[in-house]
């Protein structure tokens, strides 16, 4: 992550999450915020970030961040798929962290490290 | 988030990230792991988690976590969510806090909280 | 359908998909209009219909077509996934008309018409 | 489009909405149709479609419909997306034939066929 900046620390997840209850709660969006209105716009949003991509050769994917306006649509859409994320945990009240690491665990034991590869094999990446 | 442990912590976003590069690593999944191929199937798992509440009534919404295999279901596609999510941030070098917290700034100029918000008036949640 | 116009008959499905492989040839757009990149698109375009819906009241759904800007935006929106399915079924070789109608025949035998339907069932719509 | 027979005609896209009508108001579902139900669904079905080809390298994509199994997933997903975006129409009123047909008109406007296309141009296929 070239952009991680350890010395100072950024925010954590939890912090962004509750600037986010914070920044509805002001604008007295939480009416709006229920878990299907808010899957429906991450799933939109994660559609805005895979726009991007849609018409690109593998070539111009590979160097989308050499682009800056396309640099800037990408951490735009990162940053709404990842809001709307945050806002769904947080209005079905799932630890996203705890989520992810239970999935990893399960999905070590789903997929386990292959000691000779066949070739052409299957995968599910 | 009434699944966030505080004592003692859970992994962090940044652990998790680099718990699925060596995940991938292991499995000699990278070359599947194109901006383009992520930002799809984060497309596709932001739709199965939206698949959960297609039909569901705003009640059954609300109530999603008090039925078991639906509550099993939510937290396994957020976890998908916030795998892909991750992977495409390192296929393309972005940290997703950063971009979050630069949006949220953004957002505050954008949207200003209103002093007398007006009855009826458009929202953009 | 309070749009269709049976005297005289408007364009077939057909009539416009061959349009639309005229109007990609035209422009030399065919290297594009792989069945990758068209069901990347048909995916962002539902995305985009959904859009306009996901901030909306029950209420404001139903309405959606008495306001003329959000009614055209529905018009659009349809529009982009009919023509990118339709590309992507000419990608692929498939008749759209064929496969749905041996779907609908599947469906007829997965869920038979109840004839005394149970209050509360589970429904699959 | 290989699968297309001429001779006796195959059901209209007209006909096949009806059924898909007749087949969800003899199962009542109908109170589940609205708008943004179906606008949500038809996302969904679209992720899936797009599920199929994203792992897949452009080789393996484009000989899709030799593989059997997949062959069926695509017919599928196509008749799946093409249902719900018929249910959506009919759940507006508008005309998916004349909503594309006004489309192609506006994108023959916006698109003009270039004389002389310049080598490398950006596209918007």
């Amino acid at each position: 992550m070239n952009e991680r900046h350890t010395e100072p620390a950024g925010p954590t997840l939890e912090e962004l999450r509750q600037r986010l209850v914070a920044f509805a709660a002001a604008r007295h969006w939480e009416p709006f915020h229920t878990p299907k209105n808010l899957a429906s716009a991450l799933t939109v949003e994660a559609g805005e970030l895979l726009e991007i991509f849609q018409w690109l050769t593998p070539e111009q994917a590979a160097a989308v961040m050499a682009d800056p306006d396309r640099a800037h649509r990408v951490r735009d859409e990162v940053a709404d798929v990842l809001a709307y994320l945050l806002q769904f945990c947080t209005a079905v009240g799932v630890d996203p962290l705890t989520a992810l690491a239970a999935k990893i665990e399960r999905n070590e034991l789903r997929f386990p490290v292959p000691d000779f590869p066949a070739e052409g094999e299957e995968v599910n990446p």
